[in-house]
């Protein structure tokens, strides 16, 4: 059988193991939208609004490693863009389909809708390049290598990539061939250099930890760095946008490390390690404490993604997959010093006290179950739940260096499609949830069971905290009720409650825990119940 | 007193005229916020995203002539883009006004949230510059004439500007004056030779008539024109884009001209003048029935933003404003022939009938009073609503070239922050009204009051007459229980209505006229109710 150039790469996707494709349709992407619905192997998932679809494809690809957004030309495709560079920025590939107007109306110039009348075709595509990291507008002729080469990019970089479709080359035959590409492999010489040093240094070390960053859950290396772990004994701490990523109830986890502004005897343990392993990590503001980590470069090795920097030399085209699938092979035992992990202080409250931050993040914590897939928008959530220990096989999310507020309902939405066996709980602050809360009709359209806390603190908390006046009227919001948005999304039968006690906090977990549709759960606080490390931002922040 | 920087760009949007900024805060926004917020001449309006905030200040601009946004650095801006996009090919100036990160941090290249972690701080400022027509990042040197030279830019070519603040930046004291820039005049042999040659054809010509463009509102020249068709007695029609650009209930007044597919007396009317003159008007696709309209060039004059064709000569530097006032002073009155403008047919159906495409849009015609706001969402509603016409003073505003569907909802905010003292008739598909329905609740917490109807054709109607097969999964939307948003989205009191019969639509008809607060209807008719434009395009198009 002879493919169109759009059914050749939805026969590329599926075969990286794509299944679903979030969008929404558009005229002049009806060829790609025809070729999706019509394909029984594919699932077109569509969304609210395009931003919505690029933040729930975010979502989808943190737990399957790719995803797939399809949206039509200007309007859509502009829409979905922040969605694109946060995915960028955090390290998923998502290949981002467009339709664009047929080849022949783009030659003719003519002034089409979605475009800004001036017979000018390539500027969105233009626009999206510094958040994509590689792209193509696709033909018969170029659709085949094209498609390896977006493949291989959106795999080598862990980022997404653009693909365009003018609407008359979509459904013509593809007219070239192409094999796969091979994924770049290390420089032999230098990966064995630096594996040798990285072992030469554990070895002369009396004490060490690692800080396994995000990249490795990106790059699927979970299981080798779980591993390194188990058969090295070495301890190891996470960092903000890290959090997770290797079980966090096993031994060698000493807890969350974030500079000297929150747990100091995580910064003491690993700041005064003779050896520190930085792997895969980002020292991006979020996840060094707003810079405050003070890593001696001397005692640090950085085994990043494409390079590891050992003994003060750098060593280029050394791949991490090598690196850690050869430390996995050659680490050996040791019974390195540890300290053990906390979690978050006891609950406090009860009955009609208000529910205070002490009362309600360790709620929060010992409502998880093993195997939860936490969402947690950016703002004040993320940075109480962040200091939970996560339960044995419990994931959490955040979107910790892009930190676009209102990424977390569509991203949970996301997640549930991606792994509809998991229980999905969204944990977001009501100024983030105003962004975005439409998405939650589709987790009552699919039949998804999410549970779904909003923390309603009286406007965007997090930025009363950071802002010189936060009486200041921008931080208000418009007054939603918040507990009937889950029915008139169409969400039919699910729990609902606003809790503004302990005790509706108690019963209303319960319930929640229980409930065989969705949960959604609007939690009231004072208007500066900030978790601490939110309080502790504002300084930090401003001394950068 | 010394302004900081941004005191002295809000003095200067002042000056010309912004009261109300649109937008949602941010933390690198702060001090363009803070200023905001403590100008008593200002009110700061913020929505519920970002996008929504850009199509409330597109809306705002149609009515004001201008508005102004601010969003913060990259996941702010980069989620208003698609706004702004819309506001350029629509001919509106906005001020985008963008926080950035100190100076300082950029020059330290620190991977701060926000950012794609590589240190580059230019990225978002270039990803605009298709979509806006300058932009400058201001400093206490560059701040004063900046400011002019983007003023000027913006209002003469009536496209929005890009004004980026870094934080440190934007709270430091002016350091250097600028007086503001006289807008560029025609060059005055050219515009006599112009008007001239004008005034000579329409002298020569048996028949003639008018169509009055959309850019002649944009550049508020609307007297002007309204003044030339008084003294000349010439008749007009109006294209999509540019409807109720002047009042439709006045005699000279002949219908839409929608080239061949649609009123077949205009365009046989249009068409066969002696001589044409299109003022301002933009030859896009839906502007001239997909292409259909058949212009001789011969006997065609086109009076545009810049210039003006006439005779077969192109006169280059001759402004739309100068040539307007020249005409309006030297036309001379003559009788016309002319036709008569047509309405919608006679409304049909009552008691338990369906409600059907002939029983809704004469009845939402006749719904519409005197000075209206009709915000029009694109797509079945305004391709249906488009041939009504409008009562006296009032006006009918839809996205025509851009087409972004979910403008519509955030764009009525928009016009009643913009005229509190009008009526807003909000009318929009449910495909479309679900992209942005949260922004709702800003018409109850600013206590405005506007008229709200959501068509419910169960899925993107337009969509289906467009594509190959209309069942296809991707034209089907969350079923979701409309009625219930605007009390979820805290609008108190307002009058709600689900109608699905020719009498429930009558009595909801009623009381939403005399409501005292907002009202928000729902108008279920069958999933193929389709206005006869929206029928007809789907052929028309795929010509193209």
């Amino acid at each position: 059988m002879t493919f169109t150039v759009i059914q050749y790469v939805l026969e590329r996707l599926k075969a990286i193991g794509i299944r679903d494709v979030f969008g929404v349709p558009g005229d002049y992407s009806f060829p790609v939208n025809d070729a999706i619905c019509n394909d029984p192997a594919l699932r077109w998932i569509g969304c609210a609004n395009e931003l919505n679809a690029a933040y729930a494809a975010d979502g989808y690809a943190r737990i399957k490693g790719k995803a797939a957004l399809c949206t039509t030309y200007g309007v859509g495709e502009l829409s979905a863009i922040n969605g694109i560079a946060g995915a960028y920025a955090e390290h998923l590939p998502i290949f981002h389909l467009v339709g664009m107007p047929k080849m022949s109306v783009q030659h003719s110039r003519a002034a089409m809708h979605h475009t800004l009348g001036d017979g000018e075709y390539g500027l969105f595509a233009r626009m999206s390049e510094p958040v994509v990291c590689a792209s193509a507008i696709l033909t018969p002729q170029n659709v085949a290598y094209e498609t390896e080469r977006l493949i291989a990019q959106a795999f080598y970089h862990r980022r997404p990539v653009y693909m365009a479709f003018p609407a008359d080359f979509a459904d013509a035959p593809v007219l070239s061939t192409a094999a796969p590409f091979s994924p770049p492999g290390s420089d032999p010489a230098k990966l064995e250099a630096a594996v040798a040093a990285i072992l030469a240094a554990l070895e002369a070390a009396g004490t060490a930890c690692v800080l396994p960053g995000v990249v490795i859950h990106r790059c699927g290396l979970v299981e080798e760095m779980q591993t390194i772990i188990d058969r090295s004994g070495l301890p190891f701490a996470t960092m903000f946008m890290d959090k997770s990523v290797l079980d966090e109830q096993q031994p060698g986890f000493v807890g969350m490390y974030d500079g000297a502004i929150m747990t100091e005897d995580v910064r003491a343990f690993v700041e005064g390690r003779d050896l520190v392993l930085v792997i895969g990590s980002l020292a991006t503001d979020f996840n060094t404490g707003a810079f405050t980590s003070r890593l001696d470069p001397a005692r640090t090795i950085d085994i990043a993604h494409h390079h590891v920097h050992v003994g003060g030399k750098t060593y280029d085209n050394v791949e991490l997959p090598d690196v850690l699938s050869a430390l996995a092979a050659r680490v050996t035992p040791r019974e390195w010093p540890r300290i053990a992990a906390t979690t978050l202080d006891g609950k406090s409250g009860s009955g009609a006290d208000p529910i205070t931050v002490e009362a309600l993040y360790p709620r929060w914590a010992e409502f998880l179950r093993p195997g939860d897939l936490v969402v947690a928008e950016t703002g004040t959530v993320s940075m109480g739940l962040g200091f939970a220990l996560m339960p044995k096989g419990a994931r959490f999310y955040n979107q910790t260096l892009w930190g676009s507020i209102g990424w977390a309902t569509p991203a949970a939405v996301g997640a549930a499609v991606a792994a509809p066996e998991g229980r999905v709980v969204l944990l977001t602050g009501e100024g983030s949830h105003q962004l975005t809360a439409q998405e939650i009709g589709q987790f009552g359209r699919m039949g998804l069971k999410p549970v779904v806390f909003v923390l309603n603190n009286n406007g965007y908390l997090i930025e009363r905290l950071l802002c010189k006046d936060p009486e200041i009227a921008y931080n208000d919001l418009a007054p939603w009720h918040y507990t009937e948005l889950p029915h008139a999304f169409g969400c039919e039968g699910w729990f609902t409650a606003r809790v503004t006690t302990c005790a509706e906090l108690d019963a209303a977990l319960e319930e929640a825990g229980k409930a065989e549709r969705g949960a959604y759960v609007e939690v009231v606080t004072d208007t500066y119940a900030a978790s601490p490390l939110a309080v502790k931002l504002h300084d930090a922040l401003r001394a950068i």
